[in-house]
């Protein structure tokens, strides 16, 4: 079977609510990439921000969004690769950093101020084919589903990270607040690493599901004051709290939840200001951190836990057809776990 | 000499804004406690908080406020003492702790439940002699000037700490913000530690100090954007950031300044909240901390870069029956570098 | 049931081969100190070289070796206690610290100089009663199998402290090298860390019990090399590596399985030298560490993984009256797990 | 001026004792490399050893040693390049590495398996041209002073990493073990980091340079016991030490300064074993580690520590045709600080 010159692909043409499904040319890997046949690709609420433009760091239209793609290598560009045709790889949101800086050098590529970001700075996985840099294209393990591994390449490693950036070692409290696309992985990679995991959400099926994947306790924070619960349950408070739903007053929770010098670590990207009480922090000895995806080392080892059978996303697969109703989806708040498009 | 019976001291006997400087009943050492004559006492903004009683957490009058005294020990309570009558000694905010729980068992003990703090929940250092847990009061080394020393005993050990939080490595940035009585000591352990230290204040003369004391770069947040001159000076922000004087913009200016992955250390005890954009936190991976004071390991480190000559405090004498003017000052913000009490 | 005054012990009366199991007089519980009426006590290698006499540092006949007993507390002594009459407790290895020198300022109190160690410096519990000074003492949770957990005591959390001090983290290689009565423990608490672990011992039975407990991998030492067996296996070498049993071949095959960059840590206490390879250690970046026991932070720890279910010692009951058969076998290497003598 | 055909270098034709100065080809940078036109190259004693090739690991002849050239860019190879020509760049003994691999990606490519070693595995400095990796080869300040620079490249950066190793933090003891041309740069580098530092040399003219240049106390080996005096001036012995020199006897000296607790960091590689006494490594929980040249970042720092001032190496100058003669000086320990091809 030989390389076609169209692909299918979702283009966010200007920024709005939805993205065409129309044929567009097949790019041409350049020197370190490779162009990827896409079996799925997950659909993350950063795709939503790229396609509206509501962040204050906006893509350029049109582009293709994606970034929780797994295909196979069709072709190599010039230059020496680690991998090889054949070989299933990944996109990422950090699609490719300059591999020099004081970041880059010292294992925080993350924070490269010449990093691509897949599906925003550069074309993503919403089409049948992409291109990657195969210097930071995650390996996808041989058998691995793609439709289900998706998510751990943002979602995943994203909450991974962020459990490592609390600190909290294995016995030690953990609070994974929001259960959802992000929380019900963090919930099962909490586990694995051998933290006590609690749960906060406000719908009491995500917070039996959270039991179901190991969770020790779980606390409805519409009913009960999360605060006092996890105090108690704790004897102190929770020494890590991963908060991967941010409204205003996860900040007060947070606080409200943390044990004396605990580690309280932010995933998502809010706009705005929240209100942050000094006084506490100070008194008590609190750690606020932000915490953006995840490394190349951060991910090969967030796909380990899941090759290894740790940790399985929740996922429903689509079309990609179906990628404007996902996203209406998103924005009403109904989706259950994560979103891969199989193609 | 035989020791007296009673003794002129600073009583606050409710909660105002004056003190009444009498004649107080000499206390007697407990368990573990010696009676020390002071020397000296350091003045800080804490006593000013506990004689108006505006923290939440309050002081119960009558009380004898004061955590930065100095002085000889003139007599041992029951028990066994890992020091002798005549050896010097200070009382600090951290007057004692539990010695059991996590906190005291793992190096923290500033977060002990069941602390007591110096001047605040026990009497403190304003007036002629004091009481002191000998497992927890520091040691003063022998030669030392009393008044010199005194505010090593809160503004050295809490900055010092403060840098330390910060993980900022020796030939990294560290800006201080807020050259007052804390600001100056910690210009000058940075500088000890091996950090290339930059001061922001809003006086000139203040940051002419700075200077002086080996501060490489100085801003004045008057007239000059600090964000803007510090990621110029520093080719992309500070690795540490440690404010000691807090306005509701010092969250916004600390977050300007500081470089992707830095670390933004809090030591002052402000009412109220302050607006923190999430969004550049998560982005950059910033990290934001509390400090409160220092446990006695930081205290016997900050004491023993004053004894090697490497940090000296700014300090003006003054007599007990000063205090009430000293305590009108601080409220003005007159005073340059720390007052000190003589006796 | 009132306390008796006198009560059985065995007792070291000069250094050699046995003790003698005599009746004593009961001690009385000075400040900070509890009288215990002992339900269990492990019996440790330690206790062999305490009554042969055999290491450096001595202990002084006629003393009453254990430290690993767990019991009730009868009497309290002087001063304030954190615990009452009726609490269960144990002794440790570290039976108490000065707690005011750097280390235990700092949260590493078993480095302390003027510890005193269970059942060495201090009798310990081969007996029916025993003294704790109650600010060290474990506590131990309430319906705990005195027998089966009395071995957590020493042997648990030293294999726990040790896996620490190798700063493995989850999902990395952890190789256990050894697997007797502290290697049992050694693999369950790995396991319990989210490490994923290898066992290396020359006894079958031992490798099929450590795969039974959750081992990944297990090598036979005297049939295969390990060194190259865990290269393959890892894809480059462990992450870390505690040795329990120390062969003078232990050095070169812990360097040998030990991944670029990884950390070997010794627990035991052999007398003699070792032969270390400082060109390979260097070249590959390679750290050694010496663990001993653990604080009281790492035992409360320790006992809470047991607590929760996660670690079961493998224990042999036996009566006081038995120690020296006991030590017969100890001495003939014919112990599996672990020995509790029952009161 | 254009670039010549053909340049002078010294070729390692052999394994022996010596090297040919005489023409040879220049080389043509391929992608990623630059064509540097040297002005001084550093002498280093695994120059000599590449030259006798009595490493197991052993360099191909014929080959051109040196990996502490100091030059300008006068061609660029093909591909995007961070360096210009004209810009001043140095080789080192990392001379590329993968990128890609577990410690690429962590900030620690000095363990990369695929890693190229400058004047070893590929050729070096002592000749008037060398090939560098432009993302690897480090970055020279303007005005430094190539003679004086080119021993930071290997000497400055393996001791400044060496000395991060040990975890040693301002205000701590850090022992020198050595005071030769690696040595007398970690002294000054120990002072710059404000650790307070301890020279041991068996040469007392060496002692008194480290004196010279900051270290608070000196031991002369060969009279003084070094673990006694060490243990006596710090109170307890060195939180760090630094064993630049090899010799059968530096493990127990070492161990005998060392504080409980403390590290022990070997930079050097020398062949056979060494005795490491266990025992006491386990019972005062002691930390020993190898640490080989450092990484970009490591460099980056290190050469910043010289461009601030802070850090002078003694350097003699010679000419290329001396080399032979300058190895001769070395096998007879007649080398006082460290020695500069400059051409």
């Amino acid at each position: 079977m030989s390389t076609p010159t169209e692909m299918r692909a979702a283009v966010a043409e200007q920024f709005g609510s939805t993205v065409n499904v129309k044929e567009i040319d097949l790019p041409t890997p350049g020197p370190f990439q490779a162009l990827v046949k896409l079996h799925a690709s997950g659909v993350c609420h950063t795709d939503l921000h790229a396609v509206e433009g509501d962040w204050p760091v906006k893509p350029q239209p049109p582009f293709v969004p994606g970034h929780e793609g797994v295909g196979e290598i069709v072709e190599l560009g010039p230059g020496e690769h680690s991998v090889e045709v054949g070989d299933m790889v990944g996109n990422a949101w950090l699609w490719s950093a300059c591999g020099e800086c004081e970041f880059c050098r010292t294992g925080r590529e993350t924070y490269c101020k010449q990093a691509q970001y897949g599906g925003y700075t550069v074309n993503g996985s919403f089409g049948q084919y992409m291109l990657v840099d195969t210097r930071y294209a995650p390996r996808i393990p041989k058998g691995a589903d793609p439709v289900e591994i998706a998510p751990i390449l943002c979602a995943g490693v994203t909450v991974y990270k962020g459990l490592k950036e609390t600190g909290t070692k294995p016995g030690e409290f953990m609070v994974i607040s929001g259960i959802g696309g992000l929380g019900h992985l963090a919930v099962q990679y909490g586990v694995a690493m051998g933290m006590r995991v609690i749960a906060v959400d406000i719908a009491d099926d995500k917070l039996e599901l959270a039991k179901e994947l190991g969770a020790e306790f779980a606390v409805n924070a519409a009913t009960t004051d999360p605060g006092e619960a996890i105090q108690e349950f704790t004897g102190g408070g929770a020494h890590g709290i991963l908060v991967t739903a941010v409204h205003t007053d996860a900040f007060g929770q947070a606080i409200a939840m943390c044990r004396s010098n605990g580690t309280i670590v932010f995933v998502g990207l809010p706009p705005g200001d929240f209100p942050a009480p000094i006084f506490d922090i100070v008194l008590r000895g609190i750690t606020i951190k932000g915490s953006l995806v995840g490394t190349r080392q951060d991910m090969a080892e967030a796909i380990d836990f899941y090759a290894r059978g740790k940790v399985k996303p929740h996922v429903t697969a689509c079309e990609l057809d179906d990628i404007n109703d996902v996203f209406e989806d998103m924005r009403n708040g109904k989706i259950a776990g994560r979103i891969s498009i199989k193609y």
